[in-house]
């Protein structure tokens, strides 16, 4: 159990210092409080928090297909960042994974209205999933995680530009003199892959380079993608590969060095995400960079927006290119040394 | 000048109350306390606002080919919103006219540190404006309305969701069994407008409805629109016209009526960005809402997010069907009676 000590310690100040904070009556800045609470929720430490006025409100994140549990997975940081914003407004934040069968069963707004939820931070979502049409007719505040629901004021879609992601993949890779681009994405059963995988032509049309649809490639699973397709992307002659995201990255590099391609020398990889791990990879993985923890933070701002009769329709984030050491300068050469 | 008594006398309280809202001192709720801050913004009375903490810290709004001065015109609600939050925040904001001469002879950050503002939000600015590409490259957070810089993490874009607009415009005209629409348009010389026309074909695809180029028609003036477009629509056969704002829809009215057309049994207009006059022509105007008010508080809501590193690259409020009576079912026949 965390307790202020811990806290203090973390941050490198006195336990007084963050009882003050905690019960919200000192006259410390605004800064520091800010920091000292967002530290105790990151570490567990929420009962004692000040609750204004939300006292017994619940909020709820809905998780599906998306990873969350460990801090070097997608959602982690997203929920973390969501909370940090909404537990110290003196909401309860229940963290809830959501079954197939529970959604075929009961209609979303029944079950937000049986928990007593007061809005939804959905996660993960397919394209297929049955509350995706609830969704469309839904009253209760809900804010998506890269999906888009048009036309109803209730929801909104919160994510990084990935359009403005892809162009700077491309552009980079442009300015080190690659000319034939390829793309590996897992299937195209979700929004973002969708989204990622037409901003990958459009930004490849931008940049006044080969747009073959061939150049394109898709899977269900990573290894299917990295067997099967990776090699005719590599017959194709491209000189990068740009990924759907960082695993498939990473699992592409490793590709490539098996066949005797080294990389970036022989090929280029760029990855999508910036997962921690991209920084210890060998090489270490050039990628796109959400900004996780401030996802979370906007998603929680667009759901207060809703209740408050903002209609936040659409929040994106600016993308960011992490420049590391799976990019470097094209070769005309294609196979490897 | 607006005195303490004027602000009690709008919102029916008593001017104590009034004068503790505005001291920012007294035990009253914070709902009330915002709406009397607001009111004392909207009303003029700012000098005695509480400055917590960003006291001689400047904002601008820069305006260029957009009228605001009036509560009538677009950008009013726009500019009111975004001071009802920055002001109360301690920031002055000065509305500056921006000349195409500045533009070109004084680079933009030169510009804003010259005058020590701490941040901008641009309206109204065209494609070509000067400091179009100026934006591109600055360091300054500013935060436009209607326009898109890409990659640079300094800039916002925040407007509503003209895609979504566009898609209920067209789907109200598809359910009252139009099949034939066509669109009128001021010069696309404005990101905004290459968004409503590009919008314009994407929904009537969507709706599986004929998307031939002729049904969309440009011109610089309203009254070239009018006086050589619509009638060539009229020609076309088109049973509804969507306009690209307000006061096109409303002179395309005037001049089907004049025409001998009967606006809806004839032919259904619909406007875009609900100002105020829609509720008084003749018919009143079927229209796309935008709200102002929200936009404004938005786009001071990303200018702040930008300045504490928070990189909000879009921020888009929904769209908002308006149904009046310039729409009607589709009748057969395509001449006037």
């Amino acid at each position: 159990m965390t307790r202020m000590q811990d806290i203090a310690d973390k941050l490198g100040i006195t336990k007084g210092t963050v009882s003050k904070a905690l019960s919200g009556t000192a006259n410390i800045s605004e800064e520091l409080q800010k920091s000292i609470v967002e530290t105790a929720v990151e570490m567990g430490y929420t009962k004692k928090l000040r609750r204004p006025k939300n006292e017994e409100q619940k909020l709820c994140i809905l998780i599906d297909n998306i990873e969350y549990q460990e801090p070097h997975q997608i959602a982690y940081d997203i929920i973390l960042g969501f909370r940090q914003m909404a537990e110290p407004a003196g909401f309860t934040v229940d963290v809830v994974q959501v079954t197939g069968k529970l959604q075929r069963t009961t209609p979303y707004d029944v079950f937000m209205l049986q928990n007593n939820y007061k809005g939804a931070f959905v996660m993960g979502f397919a394209l297929s999933a049955a509350w995706m049409k609830d969704f469309r007719t839904s009253h209760t505040p809900t804010v998506l995680f890269d999906n888009y629901i048009i036309a109803n004021p209730a929801m909104s879609y919160v994510g990084i530009d990935n359009n403005e992601g892809m162009e700077l993949a491309v552009s980079h890779l442009k300015q080190l003199g690659h000319k034939k681009i390829g793309y590996l994405s897992t299937a195209l059963g979700s929004h973002v892959m969708q989204v990622r995988h037409k901003a990958f032509f459009h930004a490849l049309k931008q940049a006044g380079l080969n747009a073959e649809p061939m150049l394109a490639r898709s899977s269900l699973y990573i290894n299917e993608c990295i067997g099967k397709h990776l090699p005719k992307l590599l017959d194709l002659g491209v000189s990068a590969i740009i990924c759907c995201h960082d695993q498939m990255a990473n699992a592409a590099v490793i590709q490539c060095q098996q066949l005797g391609y080294h990389v970036p020398k022989d090929i280029s990889i760029i990855g999508f995400d910036d997962l921690p791990f991209c920084a210890y990879t060998s090489p270490p993985l050039t990628t796109i960079r959400q900004d996780r923890i401030q996802l979370g933070k906007s998603a929680y701002y667009a759901l207060d927006s809703l209740r408050n009769g903002v209609s936040i329709g659409t929040l994106l984030l600016h993308a960011q290119l992490i420049v590391r050491n799976s990019t470097g300068e094209a070769k005309s050469s294609k196979g490897p040394l």
